[in-house]
């Protein structure tokens, strides 16, 4: 079987990056293009991932991949979708405002920017989470006119959220959450990213519109599709987002209030068993199972715990009953905000509708 | 006036050294005995602060005050109370069990310890909080026929908390709090306190006992003297706490479901107003305010707030509505664990019982 | 006496703001006008240490002196000298060498910058190392047909070693110096500086032209004054400059050839007598000592000695014998960067030249 | 071809676990017994691996190795090493003074620890530089009347400096080195290992013995064997060792005076030449090349590039010429202080002895 021709915009980011290192190799897909901002349009990518000085702009621990490094960069500004049929955007969101919708116009594209995560007609993925909300592929393409779609995938933070909460919603129904993140500096990016004078030795505890983000974005991906529309779940969400000085992955502190009372053993037995049909359809970015359990009560830790599956599980841990909400439970997660949570997540939902023919 | 003469014990650790540099040059207590265990008793306390290869073994930022350099250092395990009106007592636990009562059967001991926070006739002080505990004092050396009295303070975790609950509870009434901390390296000591190793690039979701401790103290702290008793508060607290890469200062994410709703004008009013009375005693320690706001979004910040008023106020900012509990707000607060959370605070708690004729 | 007038220029960086804290309640100057950018020019300083969005950007532990916070803005672009009798210069080199020579033109400009240090007819004082190059004022001034004269301060590397190198020249000779350091963060500034994810674990074995700097400036400092130019001292200067995760303070490590053979204690001696008349003078931010020597084996480091005399010290520890160089000593030293590195160290030549008449 | 058994011993430290996951599923050697303190003795190493309330006391990234998880623990005071033909130790070095004469008068013992590394008829090999050493094997087994012999491995901080060092004296031939490290954490082991609160934002200064250690291996490790003794190296070594908050993987900053002058294209050219007979044996934990080259001026930097070829290179940059050593140059260097610096270089000699037929 060939693979299918791809691009990836906004390549010279960190998350651009994560997707071309994440690609290499890839059994389904194959980048064909690659596309960024007009400073590096013109150079091949091995040039771009450089500064003028020789001094490296690549920011992930894998080198580039050889199959991608002699690709010329186009200008993400007027770059087309000929040759390709399927687009990974991993610019910022206001860049992917106008870009993603003149990509989709054409064909699909997959992105980890949060500009139309809020519009009723896209639907945000949580790969083995809301795969039923794939019917507002159609929805979207009629309203819109466009022979592809856009589907952004969600905040990072949101990730190992709702990943833990959907089997509990659908087992025991819940009624609230409330949480805090303790983030990642790779969740800033690179340019400049989080400036290390600012950290070290400390926290920062405001990341601009996340709280809202997360709160929102669980309940659009726990909602259920309606005719034309997702109905958000009817849980309410509290967030408070930090950072701290952590390379990469997220530690989120969680507190659920239940429709009804549960035994613990039976929250572990559902978070297990989570995910088993995902596991079976033979994706290969997909992890073999989406959640991980602890019982060591110093676990989850971030560094230990974030490459788990290689960044595709979310890990959990230090599950207890919560004296303070009735019929609550307490645990802790830690989630790879740039696997999971961005490119490789990205690419996972991709292959998902690849299997199921939604990307031709 | 003179000074009162007072013993420190467990002076050569790092809660007992932050206790002596407290006291250099205290108007109304002279620190004129120092204990710690047999491996540095018989030195001066000068000696005491070096291992045998001259390296030092003083952990506080300011050096060892001269006027107790040339203090001959006690076997804890022996000391008497001779010559010295008042114990402050900064050993593990397990050795306050039997030294503490030993001690408080001649003169009044303040401790760092928390053997004792939860007997029913011993009051947790935490100032500005429930002076009003003070009935307990008498209850406590008529049970327990002692000349003095024992009177711990809260856990470090616990004093952010009740500080900021305290003022909340009396306006608005408190119906449950959820709060995940973010905790300094300090708080565990020095000896050897939290592996680098452990904690670079990383969280530690667990410390033992922290989180029942703070739960149980909050609602002592709240609690009214009724009778012979303390009968805690009736709110419900749940606790996750953390270890960070911070050297000091531990962080606080609060979520509060008050009894009815309120403006978040009003959360600040209360807060500004608390603890004038205490200010207003003249009591040396004291600081300003209890409760410091922050208007900035980005802040509280451990690193920039920790200090505030010598570490002796609570540092609160991201004051907001909480989406998700009814009544709900939610804030940040940063307290030194060290400082109003250690030593400082014991002293303090002495001022206040020296200027109201409990300690004589 | 009244206080003599003086401008801050750049004074919304890092540096900048590190100028205006220590000149508050001077007793000798007063900072009568400030200027910076046209980002912030006539907004008042208050102000202009905030973003949009009412998010600081005052960067030191102190606060903005609330005699500075009313003064508006100037742009640098087009400030005047007038009222002003001293200009103290905090911008970037490429600014610098616009501003500087224009300010000087009318009064004396003591600057951080890099602009005018290898010019030769400017001297680079290092407080208590090299007054006798203040001749080259004079024929600065002639030369270039000014009323005042530009002087800027070492590098922050430079600082230490040239200090702890001068008494050891002046005694001993010196042949040649190899110098490894370990920079902060702060040297690298804030707007971005280093971004956190390049230095966690981490690091960065380059930081671009700082070793040249290092290695011309040092010779320029300990050199002579002949006639109408400095020679450069007869030593050979090696470095490799490296910056760490360190908030602030550099740590060096240094290993020096003498011209002839020593003791150790004799090493010490000339160290500790060093820079007693600097002290004898009363200038209000000289140290009382310039070089602190620690006996204790693990010192100096960087977070306990960085702040020795209010950063205006040298600390030095770890002298030994060295086995690979005739006549060989090495040693460790710990200096502030931004102290005595940068704004204190200015002002402190401002103080000199003030008391000795260059300054009117 | 059977596996041959192995022993290893100190097998619960931060080293003998290296050992453990090194030695997982290798082709020529199987561990068959482990043994550690009484504390572990009788339990299973999976056990062994937990402390008494579940909590994780294995401290490499790599899982303990399923084929070892069942393995008892023995005591090594009393083991013996009936069934072993091979023993790995990995022990502190006054546990080794007694445990490795005693194991090695029937097998050979290679060991991470120093306690034998400077006895006169102690080969102390390191890969790739001084293979003629192997004479010293039959020396010492006549001189112990051993049927074994012990053989240590290099201090980690002596393992990049020799490497990069060896292919320069062969070359060019060494005057003098001048070395500043910067050493890791995971280089003072684990329990306790350096205190967080000791290292957050600042640098140890001095690690007790490290610099004589280094100076003295260095001279032997690059001298010849000459009859029955080895006569160092006749250069002279100088190092000043700290300690930096960096998890894994040592920089060091090295300043060599050759005893001719050369060009640096030559240098690069002899390194990048070294070590290509050792590639060529076929032993399994041989990297590629001993030494790579960066020429990105930012590098190497320790996180990015400690993990080169799995730890087993020593990865230079920085090449420059040296302004103040007569024919001298300066690099930077980051080698892996627990791979080719501890468990795996051990393993690499192991591989070695095999194949040249001194193990049986």
């Amino acid at each position: 079987m060939s693979r299918i021709p791809v691009a990836v915009v906004g390549a010279t980011g960190l998350a651009g990056q994560e997707f071309l290192v994440s690609l290499a190799g890839h059994p389904m897909l194959q980048v064909v293009k690659v596309a960024a901002s007009s400073r590096s349009a013109g150079k091949t990518m091995a040039a771009a991932a450089k500064d003028d000085k020789g001094a490296s702009r690549w920011f992930c621990t894998e080198p580039l991949p050889d199959e991608m490094a002699g690709l010329k960069v186009e200008d993400s500004a007027t770059m087309t979708t000929d040759g390709v049929r399927l687009v990974f955007s991993a610019v910022e969101a206001d860049v992917a405002r106008e870009l993603e919708p003149r990509c989709a116009a054409n064909v699909p594209v997959i992105s980890t920017a949060s500009a139309f995560r809020y519009e009723p007609d896209v639907p945000v993925f949580l790969p083995g989470v809301n795969w039923d909300h794939v019917g507002l592929i159609d929805v979207q393409r009629k309203k819109r006119g466009w022979k592809g779609f856009i589907t952004p995938g969600p905040n990072c933070t949101t990730v190992g959220l709702a990943m833990t909460l959907r089997p509990l919603d659908v087992a025991f129904g819940i009624e609230r959450v409330i949480m805090t993140s303790m983030q990642a500096l790779s969740g800033a990016g690179r340019s400049p990213g989080v400036t290390a004078m600012d950290i070290l030795d400390n926290i920062i505890p405001y990341i601009p519109k996340e709280e809202e983000k997360v709160e929102r974005e669980t309940a659009k991906i726990l909602g259920k599709l309606v005719g034309d529309a997702i109905v958000p779940a009817p849980l309410s969400v509290s967030c408070t987002c930090t950072r701290v000085n952590v390379l990469e992955g997220h530690t989120e502190s969680v507190f659920v209030q239940l429709q009804r009372p549960v035994r613990l053993d039976d929250v572990k037995a559902v978070w297990r068993d989570f995910g088993a049909d995902l596991a079976g359809m033979g994706l290969p970015s997909a992890p073999k199972r989406l959640i991980a359990i602890r019982e060591d009560p110093y676990r989850p830790q971030v560094r230990l715990d974030r490459d788990e599956e290689g960044g595709m599980a979310t890990v959990v841990g230090r599950l207890r009953e919560d004296p303070a909400l009735p019929n609550g439970i307490k645990y802790i997660l830690v989630s790879h905000n740039t696997r999971m949570g961005a490119a490789k997540g990205a690419i996972l939902v991709g292959e998902y509708l690849i299997k199921k023919g939604h990307i031709a």
